[in-house]
């Protein structure tokens, strides 16, 4: 695979320990929602960038995840955009059924109001019959 | 100041070496734009609740940095959400001016595009004029 040129212009940051990550800022491509935030290292941008489908870094499996691959809540990428200092990239996906494991359309359900937390997000799967381990 | 319970659901990271740090994707509260992402450790969030304008720790300078302290271009905090495993938090803004340094709306405002990265962002100051030392 042809490395994209993109990559000159990143630095990556370590995390938890772990060097050479990107932030990853995920959006709606229509509805401009934010979706997720994840972490990728070269390896899982380089496959985002061939195959067109979201692939992460998983700092606490500490391996490649492809997005949706048990859910099948795949993220389609639209748009590729990068951020001044080169260490966050934003993109626009197409979101397959919701972007979050616990069933919401997007991870950030939960709005902050009067110190409480409350959920504030659209449930569109059952965690359950997604994830049959 | 009394702490946030927001604190209870939180979950920091270390990035760069530097422990107690959250995420904060911050989008314009009307348009949905993605403005930028950086950190903020424990001190610069009870700020930003306190004073309903974004604060964060510049992970460069190892220190607080309340945004639009040296530009002007504040971000007044209009809302509040927290992810699913708790390390970040979408911060939903009244933008004075621009977000990025480099005077653009969006520190987003390069898109990539046929393996490079073309200028797709509104520039709204002129840094030189702005950041006088």
């Amino acid at each position: 695979m042809k490395k994209s040129s993109l990559f000159d212009t990143l630095k990556p940051r370590s995390v938890d320990g772990l060097d050479g990550l990107f932030l990853a800022v995920v959006q709606d491509y229509k509805s401009d929602e934010v979706l997720m935030c994840a972490f990728m290292d070269e390896k899982s941008l380089e496959l985002t960038l061939e195959t067109r489908l979201m692939h992460y870094f998983s700092t606490s499996r500490r391996s490649l995840w492809k997005k949706g691959e048990s859910s099948g809540n795949i993220q389609e990428v639209k748009s590729v955009y990068v951020d001044c200092d080169g260490d966050a990239l934003l993109f626009k996906v197409k979101q397959v059924g919701g972007a979050c494991h616990m069933g919401y359309r997007s991870c950030f359900y939960r709005r902050l109001a009067d110190d409480k937390l409350e959920v504030d997000g659209v449930k569109v799967f059952e965690p359950k019959e997604v994830y049959v381990d």
